[in-house]
């Protein structure tokens, strides 16, 4: 990894809650490799769009594709866009109702869509994108043919103005809220993986793979 | 509700893969009503922002809520705002890598955000923030002051421009894909509940709230 941390800009620098702020690459990268989904904002004719999208982190770029017909692709691409990525860990039940919080990690990047035109960059993006959501399917899975791959836009954003928010831990009630005959605490929230469904028209045979039988999500940065 | 339907504008038309949308007020009232957080997108000098949320909806209005001092309130505002909330079901592999997908149900929500100033609003839309995160907390958590009511800036946005998609089942690969040797199928994911965590300075005896230690989520929408 070029740096350690992410130098904060004024457009990314944690204002609310800064003490839940964090600028370091290994901790961002951890986030964006564990969440499954991003939700991208764009400008179109002045009003602000959000769409979720999948994407996928490769060093230090952020890869994100779509139909070459797709209104989010065409706005964004080149243009200044907001990527963020949000893991929900649990609900944080205080005494007051205005002490209720929840815990998060969250990452939101920001910076310029460029468009890939290099064949090759867009078929490791390809890659990028199946590694991330199944490690594993990439080396099973018939690949991209070129045919495919023109019929596919992919956008790298580099990830040089990103910044993550977390919280985490109990609730933080007021000293005199704490003797009040409420429960407390927190009801954490997993993402997890039921039992894989296989396609109807599977020939028989086939048998289930592990990273199917046994999806997880992969923990940490590399 | 006021209609079955909300009509579709040039805005909230989903346009690729159009038989994915549906426009349905009770679809995407179950959606809402079954996510946790949102994703609010608006414009800050010229660059979109996205920032992850919480919110509720009370008929055909959804709420947000924050510090006064927060970048997102103050921009959103009396502004235009887009609200994305998505629903990851599973995921999706096909023998080709180009048909992989996700099974998901989301919602985008275009508007003119609004400041509410009044008391007894803003109280309703406390209510309805804690009812849609855990139903049955409101009735025992100690209620919000005047002072905490004056220290939360709400927003109120309202559901007459708004759109649902939605992919489920199978993976749908080319009749040339199907009779390949590798495994095609989904992955169904599900956010569920672990077991409570009580506060550390707890006192003693308080027993852990049904909603909290057999959590789940509403289905359905009201």
């Amino acid at each position: 990894m070029s740096t350690q941390v992410i130098e904060a800009t004024e457009r990314t620098r944690v204002r609310r809650h800064a003490d839940r702020a964090s600028y370091e690459r290994e901790r961002i990268y951890a986030i964006l490799d564990e969440a499954l989904i991003c939700h991208l904002g764009f400008v179109f004719e002045g009003q602000p769009i959000v769409v979720p999208t999948m994407y996928a982190r490769q060093g230090d770029w952020l890869y994100i594709h779509g139909a070459p017909a797709s209104r989010m692709l065409r706005v964004a691409s080149e243009a200044e866009v907001c990527i963020a990525v949000t893991l929900l860990d649990g609900l944080v039940l205080a005494r007051s109702v205005f002490n209720h919080s929840m815990n998060y990690r969250s990452v939101v990047v920001l910076g310029r869509a460029q468009l890939i035109t290099d064949t090759e960059e867009k078929m490791e993006a390809f890659q990028a994108l199946v590694d991330h959501v199944v490690r594993g399917r990439w080396e099973e899975a018939r690949h991209p043919t070129v045919k495919e791959l023109k019929a596919t836009k992919v956008l790298r954003l580099r990830l040089d103005q990103a910044s993550a928010k977390l919280r985490q831990g109990p609730p933080t009630d007021p000293l005199q809220d704490q003797t009040l005959p409420i429960w407390a605490g927190e009801i954490p929230l997993r993402v997890g993986p039921m039992e894989p469904i296989e396609a109807p028209d599977l020939p028989v045979g086939i048998p289930v793979p592990d990273y199917a039988r046994h999806y997880r999500r992969q923990v940490g940065a590399s």
